[in-house]
């Protein structure tokens, strides 16, 4: 058993010139970054604009659970399978946040012989997107302070400013602080805090704009607060928008690096699929489907969450509509909600997984509602027993689905090429344009609702007044046309994170709603969300530096 | 008149590659950023180890005025025009730092015909070194929060943690704040604040370091704060240092870029010169000294400051020998020194051009000190007389130094040629080597008073019996043997910073002394310095953004 990092390492990585070749892309069209990672230029993105003509396949998956289900790999798994299948496919995942490296351990550019590289630098720097990210985020904020510090013309109310600060770490002490103490040169003392970057709106912005045009215009829009009439603020009010970005004009060009088979991947943007949509960017998938017969993509967490925001956030607002679907179960997984504990998952239990399955076809009826072909993806475990493998087989035959037993992980392309076959067919042949769940026009709380009740199997969702009230409140400002994007626990279709397999006729209470104007949705939180996570007792920063020959270590 | 912008983006930008092999290193001795930006790989500076060969010739300047001297602008005139006469030479600069920025108007880059290119690039997120100090900093400071939630087992005197987060933006804001509210879930609350990414002790140290592994050993020597016993907490107590050193493993490596004629720039590295020492990269430094034949490389603000340092830290730590120091004066700063207000610089006025050379003697015979062969580049204006720049020739003849007239700023490398003939011929015929103003066993304070009597030609420093108490108890712990870091205004030789001239017989107040134990110095604090600036009434960042071409502008 080799370790992902002792896999990666002993791969046979091309210059990135190379790839970009495969794909038509010559070294003008790209910008190096090292010779294993490269920016493609804006001007290709543009040129690209009009070609789109490639396949669009979300691989999305069963509710999380600690067993494991391993969508990203599976993503890479089928990438790499089409290719070696003979079709032309282009890989599309979301760059990993720096911070939570150094806290538990455990990267996020695939595993074992289905995997990015180089995923050392993935899931460190990268192309500095992030960082930019967070430059952009912290410029508006020091922006706000220093228009109150010089006698705040915009008459901002102190006590309703709502733009937080951000750092790629995982940091508790930041979540909540008092800024601007220590006397008159430091400004107007307040209380405010940092999040994470990837939950940051400008996150959320640089996925979904279309063009550097675009990302002017959402960033303009960004509602940073109040003044005193309880007339929004924004950052064109602040004249930031320019200066944004300008910090992010490098960074909204889509990065491309390889699989260990050597096939091309674009990796660009990362926003957190609770606060925000969960998604790569519009312009890493749209150029994709231009370079490439079939993109493979993913969406973050469960089918719930992800592919819920996938379709009824990025591709309504992007014009995309995907040709098939693949939800990813693992064995294990399922499982575990039927009931079993991780530490007895080592034995079969074809009973459990029977029970447990209910989780995987909520999640196939689901993605049926928006007219797509579906495939179940089996991402194979040394511990499935055949007698398992039977069980989920007519689980899903009684539902309708094919199930195709996946071994990427073990095997590599080679290991996918079965889902590969099946995928490539339903796309092929798919002429069903995606149906959204819901039109622009329905009162937002109507969306919620719907969510709730078609997505989640609740009875309904319920808010304190004062949250039906600001939501009629946006919809006379404006902003009732947007789609809402749920923030909600992702281990269950419930807010319980403990309420396993397909829980239905519960209730979905809507805590608090936030308007994202930039990005274009109202954030719905159903819940608790963490937007700074913290450390643990023992951080995997602890263990990780550079071995003897200067490799890093102890990351994975 | 071209603006600096215009300039840099009609020059012919050669690929970067083409600017190493004028320096005989290979696509492979390079990590590309883009293809005008390149890093040299840890092994083409490990090769270049024993190699050094170069002569080493240090730009330093005049007490700072409003007036402008460009000293970057005549290193880069200097390099230029070095390579134009035939010799083989490299510039060695510092990084900006992003966040000034968008205060005040204006790069770092150089100005008129002698600057570096992409300037843009170089003034924003360059290859991302600062945001890899930032985060790791960053890191740090999250852990000792985090050790502290999870038990403290360390005893953290929570009272006397000095570690700060940083951010690489003007936020006054984010001066004093108060950290870990709202809860036990957030930690232990305390005070603390930020200070910009350029004051970090991780800059300073990733100047100072000679390789991955000293890098590792001087961060693990960081110290964070006091025990409840006061003795000190390291990064290496807290595990901190390995992680610290993976953040920085790209960063460590120094960036190659070329200036508007072609000729090539390491630029790396950028440490605040009052709280640290302000010159860039021990490592780029040695490893120009084994790609070219002359090394041309500046030290922050005036050489009471930059310079002093660059000797007596820089030099003394890395075991380099300068052969050759410029010392850079403009008319209008020296008029300014003699009293005259900005307003009428426009003017020429002999009288008071004489009465501030004051300004530039001092610096002179302070840089004699050090045993070193200087030469005056006096940088040209439009608004210079023929009648001041006899003047200025006169009092440089009396003083028994050469000043070379330099018009690279309205001409690139062909208005500094002289300058370059009598740099070059300066260091070919030195034999001396850098004596040090004191050596490593002179007491502490000591060390302080030497600073300040030599070279800012005070009458003594002071400091209460709490300052000298602390700097004894250094001695004791073993910190004895370190150089001092002076921290005082950049304008006067006092602590004034309208004392302009040649001030004497005044005393320098150390306010505050601090241990940078991995970075190895004491700075000594004389007056008020400023960590984290804030931002001005209408900040420059109002006025940055793309053009109709998608280009940055307002930002030069």
């Amino acid at each position: 058993m080799y370790s992902d990092i002792e896999i990666a390492r002993a791969a046979q990585k091309r210059p990135i010139i190379e790839i970009a070749a495969k794909l038509n892309l010559g070294s003008d069209d790209l910008l190096p970054y090292g010779h294993d990672k490269a920016k493609l230029t804006h001007n290709v993105v543009n040129r690209l604009k009009s070609g789109r003509k490639g396949k669009l396949i979300l691989v999305t998956s069963i509710n999380p659970t600690p067993a494991g289900e391993g969508k990203t790999t599976t993503s890479v798994g089928l990438g790499d399978a089409l290719n070696k299948i003979g079709k032309k496919a282009v890989i599309c995942l979301r760059e990993p946040s720096l911070g939570p490296n150094f806290g538990m351990k455990g990267g996020a550019a695939g595993g074992g012989k289905s995997q990015v590289i180089p995923m050392e630098d993935i899931n460190l720097h990268f192309t500095g997107d992030f960082h930019a990210i967070s430059s952009a985020n912290n410029l508006l904020a020091a922006m706000i302070d220093n228009h109150i510090h010089w006698g705040n013309s915009l008459r901002f109310d102190t006590r309703r400013i709502s733009w937080r600060r951000v750092v790629d770490m995982n940091d508790r002490a930041l979540r909540d602080i008092t800024i601007a103490l220590g006397g008159p040169s430091n400004g107007y003392p307040r209380e405010s805090g940092f999040d994470i970057s990837v939950a940051s709106e400008v996150m959320a912005i640089l996925c979904l704009a279309e063009d550097l045009t675009d990302l002017k215009a959402r960033l303009a829009r960004i509602i940073v607060g109040y003044n005193l009439d309880k007339q929004p603020i924004t950052a064109a009010d602040l004249k930031a928008d320019g200066a944004m970005t300008a910090l992010l004009k490098d960074a909204l060009q889509p990065n491309l690096v390889q699989t260990i088979e050597n096939n091309p991947v674009l990796i660009h943007g990362g926003p957190f699929a609770n606060i925000a949509h969960g998604c790569n960017s519009v312009i890493a998938t749209k150029t994709a489907l231009a370079l490439g017969d079939y993109v493979v993509t993913e969406a973050g967490f469960g089918a719930d969450l992800g592919a819920e925001k996938f379709f009824n956030i990025k591709c309504r607002k992007a014009g995309l509509s995907p040709d098939a679907v693949v939800v990813v179960a693992t064995i294990r997984a399922l499982k575990m909600n039927g009931g079993v504990p991780k530490s007895e998952l080592g034995s079969g239990n074809a009973e459990a997984l029977k029970k447990g399955s209910s989780n995987l076809i909520r999640h196939i009826r689901n993605v049926q509602k928006f007219g797509l072909p579906v495939v179940v993806a089996i991402n194979h475990f040394a511990t499935d027993t055949h007698e398992e493998i039977a069980v989920l087989n007519d689980v899903c035959n009684e539902a309708g689905v094919k199930a195709i037993l996946c071994r990427h992980w073990s095997e590599g392309g080679a290991g996918a090429e079965d889902l590969a076959y099946e995928v490539a067919k339903l796309a092929d042949n798919n002429d069903a344009e995606l149906q959204l769940l819901y039109e622009d026009n329905l009162p937002l709380w109507e969306k919620i609702q719907t969510v709730a009740r078609e997505i989640y199997g609740a009875e309904q969702a319920r808010a304190e007044p004062a949250v039906l009230k600001q939501l009629e409140q946006w919809e006379r400002d404006g902003f009732g046309h947007l789609p809402v994007c749920m923030a909600k626990t992702q281990y269950s279709f419930s807010v319980d994170p403990t309420a396993l397999g397909a829980p239905s006729g519960h209730i979905v209470p809507v805590r608090e709603v936030k308007l994202s104007a930039g990005a274009g949705f109202i954030v719905a939180i159903c819940g608790n969300i963490m937007t700074m996570p913290g450390l643990p007792r023992t951080p995997a920063a602890e263990h990780i530096g550079l071995n003897h020959n200067n490799e890093i270590q102890g990351l994975f």
